[in-house]
């Protein structure tokens, strides 16, 4: 399958290795052209603009945000120029649902096909084709999307046709994982002002979860891996932002969320907004008058 | 091993159950005497009063609270007064911090031991001798209960050896498990108003996180499974708080228990306070304008 | 003085009033043209557009919000195209502290003044040239509109040279008086289910305050005037949303402004975005499980 | 009239004073006894103990809460043993609703009267006799109580018959007292983050509150009033304790009073327990990234 792929972040150039791997022809975009390199060694073919990536037909995105994805999507040298009718785009990355539903309607009018297909897991799942993919779109789109898809996952989870809906999942689920990064701080601090070592609580949690994403932030929060980060605070909070902005075009409280926003809001002012959003402990440790500097 | 068990409420009698079945010899006693019935036709013995139940030299505790706990320990016919010297009062129930630390001082001026042993599992586990036990206390005390520490639990976590530190554990870990409940409501809430069933969110979220413990809590929601209750909601509110009364005197903010603390006492203002912790959820689409009912 | 007049809601009519008294000239426009009517009959001339009213060389907008304050400002019939050179734009709306500035930006460029003069006070107050202003802007611009302000308002504060620093003073009262509201409505739920009833608290809360401002609102939400509204409930929550905009841009955690913003998401899911903000009082009543319906 | 004065802090003194300067003979006691020389050399007469002072028929009591209260009025020379078949024991202090009401039901059952009328107001006002007394009780004992009454306050509020409410009462005024400091620190770290001096802010919020206590407690945190403190951080917690306690009571979610706690902690934890309440301020600015040191 011929497929283009824009956006070689951590994210994408592991992507791009996995659809290699599976014997796909990859036409690669990155605004920073160097970060192809390594690709093109493995087989990759070199775009110039987006526009061309989209012109093979079926195009993926993988990039920080919807600017960075508007970027690469409008204008002369854009997807949305360069995609053929019935071309497909697949937006990879983490949009908001505003955004997404937009995207879906300006190919539908170009007479292009939209899916949204963000993903659960980290650069070394990607690598491996090991992602989960949460897909929104026609159901003729996704099938023909399979070749590519199923090099790029372990699990489809198809959420419904309107690919917005996708996005609402990942947005929903980022919130989840963020969510146990404070769940996890508190109760760090908590017992550890009790008198107890942090380590011996996190044993019993893990054993009582049992749960590979909760043993991996613990771990990540027990050694204080902050820096160099696996996953941004910043980008963390726009996570949280964006999960909030849902929530407030549907008018849905969404309490926890407010108060991560808030601790991740003092995290950047304090200086942590490049550091691993685990480093929201130090936030909740500095409430509770404990100094890990 | 003689072991006399004060409390046969569900967690009590499945524990009694395990104890008898790996061959020891288990002196019972129960408010309600009835609940004995079952176990004396298993071979477990009836004592008349707690005092009694304690003679035999090693003694367990799985009751409400601190109240119920004090009612069986305190005065002619209780623990206190029938424990020997050098005998063992294990507390198996999730008591206070503070209270437990009164615990161990008491038997501590009359020459006993106190070991506390708070449980994670639930009346099945219990029964099959599968529990996960959370330990505090002396360490040649712990040693002579192994016989029925490895009767009861799949695991020991022996957390120091102050008693009130495996309850401080206890009561973070139940925080960690009641907060749960908030975040995936507060998800599910979110993805059926941006118009995604929580059903085929949860899917993601329980791939994501491959918790047997979220897959339960998450089940329980999703079928709404709120009466008879598995963990009465009051008993959770009583959790939080007794988790927000260590942090209180420990200095430590823990905003998601106050949180959740808010959503308890809302629920138990509005009729709530008999059905499961999982009628949280309830309040959670309340506060969205979803109704269930 | 000469005077264009943007924007003849409840405040907007009012204001004219008040300027039209003190013997300025003032040339009106609105989107719905009837509701200039009544102002012509007392000596205001009628503006066919936005430009118009600005070609008069000193023009006031107040309109809802940045959309609408947008609509009158661009395009070829707007305040931009219309102002002459050395021409004033006065604010007088709530508006964003990021579009404020914008605007500052874009007149500036234009060799147009930009002054914020965002007011408090309520129609009546404007009908009688009693409203506060809160002034921000080139000191010169602010010294020609003297004769305006001094007819419009009873006090002046002029806070800095940047109109948007206005916006962001004027944002931050409205915080702290929408959060009266949810403060009152706590303390009367408080004392109301501990048996006192709320009027007998508010004689006292009111004694200890002395404040005209807690003394009306303290009434509103006793007789629980809901409708029609005074402040409509979707509008509190929108100026809640740019304090928290503004708070989000600066890396400021609010926590009262994301409660007050919780509680109002929960009025709009309930039904109540078109009546008074007090209506906030039956979301905090509900959550006590209170029912005055 | 002759009354008995218990407890000669800041408030107590000032009362005493207020008392004889009314012509009352006032014999009074302290646990520190020098705090009663100076009302002594006033006129005042000294007690041995509590019962003493109780003897007299009238007795007031203004210590620093519940437990200092009980010292005072259990045991063989305290004030239940001390005061006469229909003496009245007055309860000036701020208590928890649940032990006013156990000390009403106590005095019932000796034959004694209890009438609560904790106070509002400093200790100046307490020493002109200019206090808010908020009362409740019989109206027979209240009746009997004017002399005195009259000599301390300007103001007399009866909230009902059940001593208790007037405690209620008091406990939800300081919570709005409390939350102002909350909301003036939140608006004066949004302005100035926004580039606005706090202290021109808060003449715009001087006036639109128009309020003596809003201008006092604004001027505190303005000029870092911290210490001496004039109401001390930890009994600040104390209040929105017993306002939380009475909340969890009634089951009333009180948000803004949880994360008030939450902040009052995070001061006593940083060590800020001894300062001025309004130290809650660095808390704020602290989260914000902002520093005063």
């Amino acid at each position: 399958m011929d497929i283009g792929f824009v956006g070689l972040g951590n994210m994408g150039r592991g992507m791009v290795q996995a659809l290699l791997r599976a014997g796909h022809r990859v036409v690669v975009w990155n605004r920073t052209p160097e970060r192809a390199d390594e690709l093109v060694a493995l087989g990759a073919v070199r775009a110039a603009t987006p526009f061309e990536a989209a012109e093979v037909g079926v195009v993926f995105t993988m990039l920080a945000d919807d600017a960075a994805t508007e970027a690469a999507v409008a204008g002369p040298h854009g997807i949305l120029a360069g995609l053929p009718h019935d071309g497909i785009h697949v937006a990879a990355s983490t949009l908001s649902v505003r955004y997404s539903a937009e995207l879906a309607e300006r190919h539908r009018t170009r007479h292009q096909h939209y899916v949204a297909a963000p993903v659960f897991g980290r650069p070394d799942a990607a690598a491996q084709g090991a992602l989960r993919l949460v897909i929104g779109g026609a159901p003729a789109a996704i099938e023909r999307l399979q070749p590519a898809f199923s090099a790029l996952g372990q699990q489809q989870f198809v959420i419904g046709e309107r690919p917005e809906q996708a996005h609402a999942v990942k947005l929903a689920g980022n919130f989840l994982i963020l969510s146990m990064v404070e769940l996890l701080g508190e109760a760090f601090v908590l017992v550890e002002k009790a008198g107890v070592p942090r380590e011996r609580f996190f044993e019993v949690a893990a054993a009582v979860f049992s749960s590979p994403l909760v043993e991996r932030y613990g771990r990540t929060l027990l050694e204080r891996r902050f820096a160099p980060p696996g996953f941004r605070l910043a980008l963390g909070l726009k996570d949280i932002r964006l999960a909030l902005d849902l929530a407030e075009a549907t008018a849905t409280p969404l309490p926890i969320a407010d108060l991560i926003r808030q601790h991740a809001l003092e995290a950047v002012a304090t200086g942590k907004a490049d550091r691993d959003f685990a480093a929201l402990l130090e936030v909740i440790e500095a409430h509770a008058g404990i100094g890990h500097a």
